[in-house]
């Protein structure tokens, strides 16, 4: 079964984008031939600044392959190593109907964030049903949030199909397992944009350092105190081992645990959680020939498949 | 200096097209780097039928050949043979506001004009400026009426160099030579779409028929007759020689030509016209492999100009 998904190049990725997608991403590799793409083409409707953007795409190809992706087995690819995709997506946009895109919550949504109103957030939608169907993906990974975009991409393979006989597989979602919100340190989701988050390549003294402003209440140590209402029992139970999770949790019940203890076991532990990818990502760092080898190799595959689905495509509406 | 100009794959090329603008892009092969390309990803917005589209390319081809394009001047390319168009249209897409698409005025036209509402036409301004932009055009022939679309392409190209530095030559308009409106058959401007053209490539006999029923007054033989309101003379004049539009003139204005022996007249002089390019046309038409060479060659001319150009793009905004 081919799995397919893409990953903003934006930044430090925050334990909130592990738990909620890549932690899976990195299980799906293994009995399913996935396919993973750093979207440079979508990302350049916010960043406009070539470094940047090529910092950006370099630090995910390393930190997705640091924490586990197995370039054998999983395809990590960049979008714009396939310039196929902008040519299906050009032939999808002829079939594509201005209602839907305009209908579309994302390009509003990220307008009234602040964000250029371009053009290219508007036909979003058609680039990325292009990322699907370029590599005939049977199944997307997707947030149950996200499933309207997703819906877009079948609508626009099945006009498709309508029109020009039946060329394109149509992809199913995959809802992501909806881990519980994921606290930022000021216990909001956590979230980039809100500036609250603890990256998953954050040193040991910097995650040390976050951790002590994780805004708790003022129960005093000896207080019985809810487990289930407190930012760091959360955080600290999407790491633990279960039978920490259980002594601490009783701990909380019967009171005698302190915040203060539990920011330096959450610190340690989301610390040893990173340990072997921390010393991989240095790894790769150091080297940027391989990640540019394995890069190379993943277009390459990438391409084939791509190729593959495309010449169907341009075949049957007579291109070329 | 680099002249480049598309021509819609939509059937056969009339005598409105010829006096237009054929005529004009076969002037401007001599002293120039004349490109000029067959649109059939414009082409998907109205056309459906791979096979009807096919047909409409291959004979835009043999058309422009048969009247004098000669392939080792003018580049005469297919614009899915170079598919770096897309790309270049999404990078360009990311920088386009969507007022400037909004105000276009050829979106709201062809869906006033019965065309489905789809983004393909919507999008068609931003394909239109990566068409200009990818060969770093000098100047584009355009009709007067036409000179919107240049300026979204120059302002979109603007926007681009403002953001990532000097990176597109911006093309000037050529404003093409406006001829006397060429008369259909019904009087009206010919246009494929009221369905009063006479055909470059029409038979003699077709041509005589036709000729037979263009609109006249009923003014009798040996009356005189007003040439200027007259559709025969206004199309005999862009035809014939100067010597033989001054003597049918005379005799309009002193009466004693009939619109019998104009008719007759008009059909002989368009054939002659024309002859020579039927049989071209014939022989191309016999030897589909010798325009699969053509267009081959014309691919390669231009794939490599638009590599340069993309690959100077990609690196000023990091992709790639």
């Amino acid at each position: 079964m081919r799995v397919l998904s893409g990953i903003q190049p934006s930044g430090a990725l925050h334990i909130g984008n592990y738990f909620g997608a890549i932690r899976q991403y990195i299980a799906l590799q293994e009995h399913n031939d996935a396919y993973y793409f750093v979207a440079d083409y979508h990302a350049l409707t916010s960043v406009r600044d070539p470094k940047v953007l090529r910092g950006y795409v370099f630090d995910v190809i390393a930190d997705l392959l640091a924490l586990g992706l197995n370039p054998d087995k999983a395809t990590v690819f960049v979008q714009s190593d396939v310039p196929e995709t902008t040519e299906l997506a050009w032939l999808l946009t002829t079939v594509t109907p201005m209602g839907w895109l305009e209908k579309a919550v994302s390009y509003k949504d990220k307008v009234e964030r602040g964000l250029p109103a371009d053009h290219g957030l508007f036909a979003y939608p058609v680039l990325q049903a292009a990322d699907i169907l370029l590599y005939d993906a049977d199944v997307v990974p997707v947030g149950q949030d996200q499933k309207q975009h997703l819906e877009i991409t079948r609508d626009i393979a099945e006009r498709f199909n309508h029109i020009y006989g039946n060329v394109f597989r149509l992809p199913k979602p995959y809802i992501l397992e909806t881990v519980a919100v994921v606290p930022g340190i000021d216990g909001q989701k956590m979230s980039k944009s809100y500036q609250n988050t603890i990256d998953i390549f954050d040193d040991p003294a910097v995650i040390t350092k976050k951790t002590k402003k994780i805004v708790t209440d003022s129960t005093p140590v000896e207080a019985p105190k809810n487990p289930a209402t407190c930012n760091l029992f959360k955080l600290y139970s999407l790491f633990a081992d279960p039978g920490d999770i259980s002594e601490v949790e009783r701990r909380y019940r019967e009171g005698g645990i302190g915040y203060g203890e539990m920011k330096k076991r959450l610190a340690e532990t989301i610390s040893a959680t990173f340990a072997t990818a921390r010393e991989r990502r240095a790894e790769w760092a150091a080297h940027p020939e391989r990640i540019a080898e394995v890069r190379a190799a993943a277009a390459d595959r990438a391409r084939t498949a791509a190729r593959a689905v495309l010449d169907r495509v341009r075949n049957a509406c007579g291109v070329g």
